[in-house]
């Protein structure tokens, strides 16, 4: 597939960011207080959609993988963790001041110029020397605030992994190839002002650190590769939309043997969405240098033999995944008047935006909707929706035309629309409205539950 | 029913603390590093069962509730929050340190005389005055460390609601009486040192918060009072292990109107369970002082009446939810010789233990156990495996004797046991066998999803 050199969809990132907290996908944290730099919340679509997508992930991950299992670390972690990542040491960034304006510059992202002649490419003024600020949270815990009680929020999920690693073997004797596999908040100190929730300092991972046998890690990172990959084309993303990008010299972290990232093009442009890791035995090798535990594996099926394993990490970010999945769902498109809506030539908006999220994902996945409220309409349709709501999140409207309630779900991303009519009375049967073609087809009411999660399972993107 | 006045059950806190770690449910953070006091790390099956836990209230509290919506907020909110909502002034133990022997105590829980007289319960030591701890952990944004980036880590999830109910109100179009629910972390800088999970720094709540007109919160409140009694009868736990509790008018929070707390028998007595409060409407009224904000409703359903809502919340731990479930499943049983195991007299253990959770939250939900490892047996499991993996959690387990292997599962609490045996490949049938009665049915392989399905929906303990 060619690849796309720039965004060509209808979101931009001012679109993405209205809609998202008109329909009560993301709110910025603390509004009534004038926001919370770095923060945000997800309104009643964006949790629903961030639960589907975790749930997914989890299933795909865990479920579906007989040698994965699951685990959830806690966010503060003993500090000495921090010690043996190397975050204490290395996870900074190089900042400098200006003397005369008093603003702040990471030096690594101010002309080279500027930073030789430490002058401050606002005003001119004289740069201080550049020191490294480490970007890691602190927080003390006890009554006390001094070093004693000094730790940290974890600024990456994966070492809750690695410092359990032999509990989980012992408690579910798993043998290497293995994997683990963590849904968690983490948390780090950035400067963060643009492009809404792609960056931000209290963020969701996905990930999965998978132990292998050490001379086997090319060949297991390179099937992660593959089964990463295979993940958002089940996803339904617009695979035009993804490429790889491998980490050159200069961009490896200090810890990894190879890396490649898997890059969305949103509309500010290909950014990184997920990142697979070849980890080596680094932090498990610090981990028994900084606890003094013994973590080699043993091999049992192997004369005993004992390794440090390699470990390979796919590392992916859930709320990042729901911005990707929002902008890669958006469209606007000039539509034909809808049947069964009594809409009339020059009546309706001609021109929907619709999410064109996959039903596995989709906040909401049906909507009940009476043609009128009147002779007993509200009624049925409430009534089917209390079948349906057992096994699907549902939503119920009748407020104004029927037409503009269909784009009201378009917009929110509801694959399907349950209409109901007066032959709905007289026959038993409702109207499955599609969100992408809009079409509609006529089913009895007892074939609902079962049509609809068909249409789960077989949904295919256009 | 009569009230238990003591627990009188198998568990005890030494007992489920061993299971937790040994099977994988719960491991204490950092353990390589000696531990993080206060936070606790949840293995395979730990996750699996809180994951349950949370689908299930939130299915509950949102999916089958029409007028309740969710909500995810962040755990770092802008400070003013905790001015208003209370806690940067009370949110405090009262501590004293003994100048003699260096320890620390909170003053209202040592004896009064040892206050009034200043001196050390434990040594006898002078005591310092008491001050006020505040129990919210601090931590600074931005690259300074002063006042103007001091932010805290939540102490309740419940002001990310009340911050956002306006957000809701039109992005959802709710009207009163609506409620909105919300699972996340919460932090507490409290001294913890027993009872396992109980209490703990870092924590998951999962609260709704349900907003009225003034005048209808006592109905209201009457009426949570009884859904949420009644969620945990659908749950499936011992009844007589549950009890209310009033708080009386010197453990009401400076909030609350009426509180009654659902409280657990559990090994170590009687305990807060959760919690439905009153709350009136002080939160709000807080925070339209505290922003500047108009939080008043505008009922357009009566003539633009405006009034700060009521609410009324019910509020429950995740984890200590999870806590309550392993202490409420565990149970321990002589039985006699199993069927089908070969098992003779005196050739098994003839004690289990056995965890008897609700199907619908044990973490696997059914174990593919071949009767042996040959003739092609281990494969058909496998391949059965595959087709339950689509919808369940699933676990193999070819190691062993039957009898062993369905012990192992009646310890994680796997609710059916699927045995594939010679008869197997004959006929295509399979042994489905039951955790509680360890009663067993053959069927077709093809029936055992639906009956699986089935017999999660009817479940009832004995």
């Amino acid at each position: 597939m060619a690849e796309l050199t720039e965004y060509q969809g209808p979101a931009s990132m001012e679109k993405i960011t209205s809609l998202a907290k008109r329909r009560g996908f993301v709110f910025q944290s603390s509004e009534i207080y004038g926001g919370q730099n770095g923060a945000w919340d997800y309104g009643p679509l964006g949790i629903e959609l961030k639960n589907r997508i975790a749930a997914n992930w989890w299933k795909e991950m865990t479920q579906l993988h007989d040698e994965i299992v699951g685990l959830d670390a806690a966010i503060l972690m003993h500090p000495r963790t921090w010690e043996a990542s190397g975050h204490v040491e290395n996870f900074t960034d190089p900042l400098a001041d200006c003397k005369k304006c008093k603003n702040r510059f990471r030096t690594d992202m101010i002309p080279e110029e500027n930073l030789k002649k430490k002058i401050c490419p606002e005003c001119g003024g004289e740069l201080t020397d550049t020191r490294k600020f480490n970007l890691m949270f602190k927080t003390h815990i006890g009554p006390t605030e001094d070093n004693a009680g000094l730790i940290y929020l974890r600024p990456e999920t994966a070492q809750g992994i690695y410092v359990n690693y032999k509990n989980i073997i012992q408690s579910s004797r798993m043998k290497i190839p293995f994997g683990i596999a963590q849904i968690g908040k983490a948390f780090r100190n950035e400067i963060v002002t643009k492009n809404f929730i792609f960056r931000t300092c209290e963020f969701e991972q996905m990930e999965m650190q998978y132990f292998v046998k050490p001379g086997t890690d090319v060949d297991w990172f390179n099937e992660w590769k593959k089964r990463r990959w295979a993940y958002y084309e089940k996803l339904g993303v617009k695979m035009d939309h993804l490429r790889w990008h491998q980490h050159g010299p200069g961009e490896l972290a200090h810890y990894a043997k190879d890396a490649y990232d898997i890059e969305y093009l949103f509309p500010m442009g290909w950014r990184e969405l997920e990142g697979i890791h070849n980890r080596t035995n680094y932090d498990l090798t610090r981990h028994t240098e900084y606890s003094g535990k013994d973590l080699q594996y043993i091999d049992q099926d192997n004369n005993n033999d004992r390794y440090i394993p390699f470990i390979i990490e796919t590392s992916a970010g859930l709320t990042r995944t729901l911005l990707m999945l929002i902008c890669d769902a958006y469209d606007e498109e000039k539509v034909a008047l809808e049947k069964n809506t009594g809409e009339t030539e020059g009546s309706a908006d001609d021109w929907r935006t619709v999410l064109r999220f996959h039903p596995a994902v989709a906040p909401i996945t049906a909507a009940i909707l009476p043609l009128m409220k009147k002779d007993g309409l509200a009624e049925l349709a409430q009534d089917i929706r209390n079948e349906l709501k057992e096994d699907f999140t549902t939503d119920y409207d009748q407020a104004g035309a029927i037409g503009r309630r269909y784009r009201r779900q378009d917009e929110a991303g509801t694959p399907f629309c349950v209409t109901v009519d007066y032959q709905s009375k007289d026959d038993g049967t409702v109207t499955l409205r599609y969100r992408d073609s809009m079409e509609q087809v006529r089913l009895p009411r007892a074939a609902l539950a079962e049509k609809i999660r068909q249409e789960i399972k077989g949904y295919k993107r256009n």
